[in-house]
C-alpha cells in the first residue's frame, strides 16, 4: 500500500521533504500546506500547494502529516493542534521541553485516535537511537555527543541579531584531540570548551564597529561564552559563496567496559558526514512517517518517539525479506 | 522487577553472560546449565551450576533462558527445543539457515506462549540494526560491512583441522583504503579481496611439512582464497603470549545521496572496537533478554529478531526518563 504524505510548512525541510519522497517507491506526496500565499510558492513540477487553512479538509486523503515548522514557535501549537486530524511527524528539537510537548501532543492523538511521532531527525533522532543503545549494551560506560563540523542554524541566527550585523554563518567543529580522546576507551572527563570551537563568519554594515560585534559574539552567554570562538569578517559575496551551503554531522561514542575486573574495553561510534542537514533530516522523516502510517492501521495511538518504534517498521520490505538481506 | 535469567552452556559466551549480568541491577543470573560433569564445572561465587538435564525443572523460575551453544550443531536443536519452556534469546549466526531457524523456533514458541529472539549479538545483531537504519533513512545509497582487526573463530577453526596444525588463530582485517573508500562517499564497488586480508599464526607439529600446510590455508575454499592470506608460524608459546586474547569489531557504512539532483552525498559509520569478543556479545544478548522478558509480559509471543524489539525495551528506564535523558 502506498503512504500519502502531507507536508505542512514549505521551508527547507518541505523541500527535502519533496524531494526525497522520490526515493521511496510506496510513498506519494499529497501536497504541501503553506502560510504563504499559494501563488507566491514556487514548488516542484506535479506538487499541489494548498493553504494551511485548508489542511482540515484533507484530512481523511493523508496518512501522515509531516510538520515542518520550527521548534521555538510553530510546534508547541501546530503538533498538538495537527495530531487531532492526521497522524503526525515533527523535529521538535528544545529539549528542555519535550516532556510538555510529548505529554500535549499526546493528549491530542490519543483523543482523535492519531499516532504522533515527536522529535525525529538526527538529534534529537538517530544520535538519540545511539545514545539508547550504546547505553543499554554497554551498561557500564560513558557517553559523549559531538556535533559537527557543521553549521548551526540557531548560533548563525544569534550573531544576526547583533546591531551592525547583516549576515552571518557558524561553524561547529569538534575539537579532533577530544575526539580521539573520547574514543580511546579511557573515558576522558571532557569539558564544553574542550570538545567543541565555534567559527563564525560575519558580514558587517558598512562603518559598523567590529571590535564591538566581535566582542558580543565571543562572549554571549550560552551560544559562545564557553568555547573557544573565532570570528571573520567577510563580504556577502564571500558568505554567499563560501558559506551558502547546510553541511552538518557529528558523532556519538558510547566507551565502556566488560569484563569480571572491567579489563575489556569496548568503544562504539555513530557517526554522520552529512552534506545537507535539512535533507537528510527530511529522509529520516520520512522513514518513521513509514512506520507511523503503519502503527496507525495497527491501532497503536498517541504520542511517540524513536525510542518507541520496533526497527521493522522503518523499512517497506517484508519481516522475511529483512531476515533474509539485511539480518 | 527483576529479570531472572538462565545460561545454557558454559564456555566463553556463558561466563560473559555470568560477568556482565553484574553491570544491571535489575537482573539476576538464576544459574548455568551446563553439558559437562557439574563438579568439573569452575564457576564464579554464587553461581548455581545445574547439569542440562535439569533445566526443564526450572522452567517456572527463570524469566529468559540464554542459549550460549554453537551455531553449527547446537542452535538449531537447542533453541527451537528449550523455547517449548522458557523465553529465549541466541546468537545464531549461520547466514544461510536464518529464516528456516527462525521459524522452527517460532512454531515452538507460538505453541508455548513463549518469546524466542534470535540471531542476536553484534553481527547479526547490532551491525543488521545499522544496515536496516542505514539502507531506510537513505534509501538510495550503497552498504558496506567490514570485519576486524579481531580473531575469526571459525576461520581460525579452519586452520586447525588441517593435518599437522596442533594450534591456531587467525585475525581478519580490513584494507585501511577500502575503508577510506567507502566512508569517502563515492560509493566504490569493492571486491572480497580488496576490503580485507587474513593474517595466520599457527602452531605445526614437529617435523610437519611447513609449506604444504601454507598451501592448503592460502588455497581454502570460502575461507581463505579469495583473500590475500599471510601465514606465520609461531610457537605455542607465542601464541598464547600474543595471541590469545579475542579482539573484534568492524564497521558498517552506509553512503548515500540526498537532493533534487542526488547532489548531496551522506555517509552514516556505525563503528565497533571490542577488547572482547565474547563479553561484548554477552552484554549485548543481556540488554536483549530484558526486551524479551518484557515483550512476553506484554503477550507477544513467537520467534523475532532485532528489528522487531522497539529500542525502549531495552532500557531499564521509563519511558519518561528516556525522553527526558536520551533523546
Amino acid at each position: 500500500m502506498t503512504v500519502k504524505i502531507g507536508v505542512l510548512g514549505y521551508g527547507n525541510l518541505g523541500r527535502g521533504i519533496e524531494s526525497e519522497i522520490r526515493k521511496n517507491p510506496d510513498m506519494e506526496l499529497y501536497g504541501v500546506f503553506t502560510r504563504r500565499d499559494k501563488a507566491s510558492v514556487k514548488a516542484a513540477e506535479g506538487t499541489r500547494v494548498f493553504n494551511i487553512e485548508e489542511a482540515a479538509d484533507h484530512k481523511d486523503d493523508i496518512d501522515v502529516m509531516i510538520l515542518c515548522g520550527g521548534s521555538a514557535t510553530d510546534l508547541p501549537k501546530q503538533t498538538p493542534e495537527y495530531a487531532s486530524m492526521f497522524n503526525v511527524v515533527d523535529s521538535f528539537d528544545t529539549h528542555a521541553n519535550i516532556s510538555e510537548h510529548f505529554d500535549s501532543v499526546c493528549a491530542s492523538a490519543l483523543k482523535a485516535g492519531k499516532t504522533a511521532l515527536i522529535s525525529c531527525g538526527w538529534d534529537p533522532g538517530m544520535f538519540s537511537l545511539a545514545r539508547l543503545y550504546g547505553s543499554c549494551i554497554l551498561p557500564s560506560g560513558k557517553d559523549y555527543t559531538f556535533w559537527g563540523k557543521g553549521i548551526s542554524q540557531g548560533h548563525s541566527d544569534a550573531i544576526r541579531r547583533i546591531e551592525g550585523v547583516l549576515d552571518a554563518r557558524q561553524y561547529t567543529i569538534p575539537v579532533k584531540e577530544a575526539l580521539e580522546a573520547a574514543k580511546s576507551g579511557e573515558k576522558p572527563e571532557l569539558t564544553t570548551r574542550q570538545k567543541h570551537t565555534r567559527e563564525c563568519f560575519v558580514v558587517a554594515k558598512d562603518g559598523a564597529d567590529l571590535e564591538a560585534i566581535e566582542s558580543q559574539i565571543v562572549n554571549m552567554p550560552n551560544y559562545f561564552a564557553d568555547y573557544d570562538t573565532t570570528v571573520h569578517f567577510v563580504t556577502m559575496e564571500e558568505l554567499k559563496r563560501d558559506h551558502s551551503g547546510m553541511p552538518h554531522g557529528g558523532t556519538v561514542i558510547r566507551s565502556g567496559e566488560t569484563g569480571p575486573e572491567n579489563e575489556y574495553k569496548d568503544v562504539i561510534e555513530y557517526k554522520l558526514k552529512l552534506d545537507s542537514n535539512p535533507y537528510f533530516t527530511s529522509s529520516v522523516l520520512l522513514a518513521f512517517a513509514r512506520a507511523v502510517a503503519r502503527l496507525n492501521r495497527e491501532g497503536k495511538t498517541g504520542a511517540l518517539t524513536v525510542f518507541d518504534i520496533a526497527p521493522a517498521y522503518l523499512s517497506p520490505l517484508s519481516g522475511e525479506e529483512l531476515r533474509k538481506h539485511m539480518l
